[in-house]
């Protein structure tokens, strides 16, 4: 029987290409697997017939969507997860995803080689081929981009001299990945750092600039888990989803910015992630009422931590499961409402409550029925500065 | 001779008062000190004025403008400095500062108490009483308004009876600190904190929703320190200034959050700090593109402690002079221009640009040109994800 | 009826002079509880009737033994506990336990005021009154040491006066506190810390420098858990009695060191603890066999913080718990033998072994074997030095 | 004129085969470059006699003894650096300073390949070429043992074949690296890691089981460098080579660990390093009594990423100069004596005295002369168990 590679399918042309070609170069049969991230564009099927039309002997087709949001986004909602403060990770979360489904399929059709569309230069190779030497080590790994230097000068020849059922006439000047979670997009002229962003960049966000009504919204979590929206109890996939459509609308969300890649070297990229910035500008502030001190501030080590194992391809690995042990633990109290703007390219939240809250009006307020017991300061003041007092007379001492 | 009190004197209803009022209780002499740290309002001969009027033996008035933003609010930027990821530590940055003139004050001027406003609640407090141990722990404090529960109304009913030369009718409802760097607003509404703000709260930024032109500007930085706008050279005094006025203009720079306090309770705060926040996006962006990966990593961590601790009112400590060492040593090439564009409440980078670049365009593109061997980056996936596929072989064995 | 205080009791001359004083100071009646946390000395039925006939109405005693050992002691070796890098936490692991039980004894009989025996410049108030107010707030408190300036010759007067059965001849220079975990030390002369400690300081370890036969053990460990010594299973408790008498015999566990106390100063500590010091060595080094390398390496700093937590009084803590539980995954296959030397005052690790073991000898060796594809080396080598030497030539364009 | 590569000379079997092996291979001339770390053995004369016997057409020798000391030890005693808190970095110390001669070697005799015998599983080949990379990246590198599978077997027969002027007759059982902060041993029977070390296994350190009397020194510091013994002055190299001996004649530094490697995988090693152990501990000692505490907790974290970075090769880069910068800032008062007992195995600090000390014994004692206010302690054990409190309280509620 022939080895059988498994090769993760987006339908466009460079995987599309792909299935004839490893199939040629190896002699292996191709199972093609695509999967719905809430990236839009086609259905499944038409995906799957593609996939077939291309020679594949099996294509399978997921619609991982509410998976996508409730294992992937809402872990990296709760660690607000922002790589270098800025970037919420789209790439970096549904990498693991997809090798999830690829290992599956490689078991249930007997695949033993793996192939993704990477190249030699980029995160998304280790966020492959991390996960899967975590999940099935014994897959071997084909990168046709990397290892037979394809480029998609050839992919259109091949693509052209096999009659493949294929557009290669639609070229766009953009190098784009996008799911619920965002949008990346790369291009030529943004590889000089000081050109700034053109507006035809943009998919999930219109311009900010733009005058419009504002709108409100109040987003309800559980645990860290976001579960309604304005009242009305939705899944995660589903608050996602109306929040891109409402603060994308609204121009929030979109960032420009001057990353460090894991293999060594920086990019300039921009995104779009509208649902992203909006959940996590809310979740901080929900986090900010109902933790508590000294469990915030270690967590915002835990937070940068997770966001760089992340984007550096280790999801699966023994340091994620314990960041996730803390993170859940330090989430559970982190519910109630969070009232937010979204306007002109801003997400501001401008109310809070929650029944979990740590937040106590007695001991806030100036007004009357303060409960604080101002006498307590000074002794408390004079045991602070104690350390600094002996080092500062230390130091006049020494001169 | 009598004992000699050093106030910290702003020139309003409370700290006017206190000079009789100290007086009086203690049977010492008062020495009024005023700082002119950006915070505007009356000129600083009006409050030298009002001091001497109310009773002071003394009234010691600096113009400390340029020393707050070079010695302050500079290493607050090349720190990064957001409390909670969002708060720029406006009052925690200028009291230090006003510390070390009290102590220069009562050193010229024979002073062996220092006296300030601050309540039992709050962080200033802590900031105050903290400065001074380190400075000088001889010198022993008052705190009216926390040792004899002093309030704004027995502060009026003492200004007209003794006929004081203070305005006691115009009342505000808000309480009010602002200097250089930001404005802090409280006030009894907000202490519940599902209300929102509302638009007579701020001062130096106008309604970002206000359709208006945008306002673009480049800010250039040597070693850190910005240094020119738009090219033309300037101190940072004049830089933040100026780009109060601009990225206020824009609406840029508000914030609503609820804060951890270093006294143990969470409280409500509104922030403008338009000039802060501009000038940290840009600092971070360049930052991204002249700091090495593990350094930039790191200094995350570093630049969280260092907000932290100026927080909490450890400004002259033993750990703030070792995060500060750290933090020059990471400037050394924080140097270039950021365009930024000002519009809408945002301050957006659009540009960046240094000779102290880690950003490579060979490097980095996929076009012609491209120096990257991609051949590298197979053996680093393998062995960079080694450790994560042992251990998950292990998981497999174990069960 | 009388308000009813529970004292934390342990049957010498200072709690027990309390039982009376307290009364008569408070007009309340004195509940007396005591715990065995392995402290040895006296039964706990002689202590029982001592509080009784010092005029407690209620004396509540409790074999903690079992208790102390598994959740409390076994945390602290999973966390691998030194407090600057030294102190295993002795005195700072049984206070939220004493706390725990007497709590407990408020609720049941009745109980409105907690009283202990710190004064007001040592930890153990902290963890005492931070543990009260974390797990009963409506709990008062008397300290008579610190609030009544209450001293030993007060107390020995005053048993004197009333005819308390209790000895007050055997006066010791040492200031001592001992439970399962080990034993602190403090006395005059030490507070010259110049001084060298002297023998009769020590109880728990026999002098290092003594020539005898070196014993051997193999300590078993289930997820982090030490639950059999030399093959035959054990308690906790029975483990920790049993080493402490062992690597005691043998002098392991002497520690003497200036240490940084909570409330701001720094003291001179010398402490005994020969099993803690032995199994941490044991269950670090079965940790550098079963945990992934990124894990561990952030499992230092959260042990670090771990331990910092419950020396400053915060057990019963929101950080405590998250740090808890990123500990306990992080346990999860830290499971196999231990083989250790006693000896000298060392407590040397000669042999490990694992089921869950991520040494891998295929991959180690350098015999025939040897599994490891060293050709991946120079690409990983390639793309780990690429930032610093994109850095390096920046420096060096720069000058 | 031919290309000349510069080879990382020891005078043993495997570099002095390559000297003709790599001038046949690539047609090159080699230059030996064979540097004094302390190592002991040969002299440089007779190291670089053989070099040209060997067919070198240079061949220079550097006694690096002092510089290594004072320039890569003394900064990782001041970092505490223990990798995985127990190795003293002995080999990753070493490579960065070989790096630097070889590349001045290069400078000036025209060399533009750099060779080095490590292997391609090992951690010495990154450090190697990480600090070429950063110090010449235009350097290339041949590694014969990794990149032409040289293996020691080869290596004897190519010497016979050709007459080297080398014993090929004598061979140790072990892989050995030494120099003067210590000692690594490799060898096949510990490649089981259920089995101990051997006495034959150890020559920088007597066993420490053996009876002998106890040597006690005083080291004296300043600003974290070690300056004397027992008030002789001495350079860094005579401190460390003293106590080498005087350490190592009582047993102490021995150690036996499974450590992670950078490629990746876990290996057994074997160290003896006895006056780094010792030094490390006396100087840990002293900063416990002049490092305020908050500097002391922070500059844990940074001590361990420094010997984390210095490990992973990367001795020359920007993050390893921002963490010498917050070191050297810390170290400022570390100044005083400390006076140790090394005896079997153990170097025990016995007492310690600064000018520079934050031991306050006003402050410390509980005898008469106590300064310390307990008054004060009540406000601030209140106000630091707040946040907590507040918790708790919230907890119960939630249920």
């Amino acid at each position: 029987m022939s080895e059988r590679v498994v090769l993760a399918y987006s339908g466009g042309l460079d995987t599309s290409v792909a299935i004839p070609y490893i199939a040629e170069e190896t002699g292996a049969e191709v199972i093609a697997v695509a999967l719905d991230v809430g990236q839009g564009g086609e259905d499944l099927e038409a995906i799957r017939r593609r996939a077939l039309a291309c020679g594949a002997v099996e294509a399978v087709v997921v619609d991982a969507r509410e998976e996508y949001a409730a294992d992937f986004c809402v872990p990296a909602l709760q660690a607000n997860a922002l790589y270098m403060d800025r970037y919420p990770l789209v790439s970096a979360l549904s990498r693991p995803l997809i090798v999830k489904h690829l290992v599956a399929a490689a078991a249930e059709h007997g695949g033993t080689v793996v192939s993704h569309g990477c190249t030699g230069k980029g995160n998304d190779q280790v966020r492959f081929e991390a996960g899967l030497a975590a999940l099935n080590p014994d897959l071997k790994v084909i990168a046709p981009a990397r290892d037979y230097a394809w480029t998609r000068d050839k992919a259109i020849a091949f693509a052209e001299e096999r009659g493949l059922p294929i557009d290669v006439t639609t070229k766009s000047p953009y190098s784009i990945d996008q799911n619920l979670w965002g949008r990346a997009v790369e291009t030529g002229f943004l590889e000089d750092i000081w050109n700034g962003p053109v507006a035809d960049l943009y998919d999930y966000t219109a311009d900010p600039a733009e005058p419009r009504a504002a709108d409100e919204v109040v987003i309800t979590f559980d645990q860290g888990v976001p579960v309604a929206l304005d009242g009305r109890p939705l899944t995660p996939y589903a608050v996602i989803a109306e929040l891109n459509a409402r603060a994308g609308a609204q121009g929030v969300g979109r960032l420009d910015m001057v990353e460090d890649r894991l293999v060594g070297i920086k990019s300039r990229e921009v995104y779009e992630a509208p649902a992203a910035i909006a959940l996590i500008a809310a979740h901080q502030e929900l986090e900010n009422v109902t933790v508590e001190r000294d469990l915030a501030r270690f967590k915002r080590g835990v937070d940068q931590r997770w966001a760089e194992l992340v984007y550096d391809g280790l999801w699966f690995s023994p340091l994620k499961n314990a960041l996730d042990a803390f993170i859940a633990e330090a989430q559970r109290h982190v519910s109630g409402d969070i009232r937010m703007t979204l306007h002109g390219g801003r997400a501001v939240v401008t109310g809070r409550r929650s029944e979990r809250s740590l937040y106590d009006y007695d001991l806030a307020t100036y007004d009357t029925g303060d409960t604080f017991d101002q006498s307590l300061a000074k002794g408390f003041v004079e045991l602070w500065s104690l350390p600094g007092k002996i080092a500062a007379e230390r130091d006049r001492r020494a001169g």
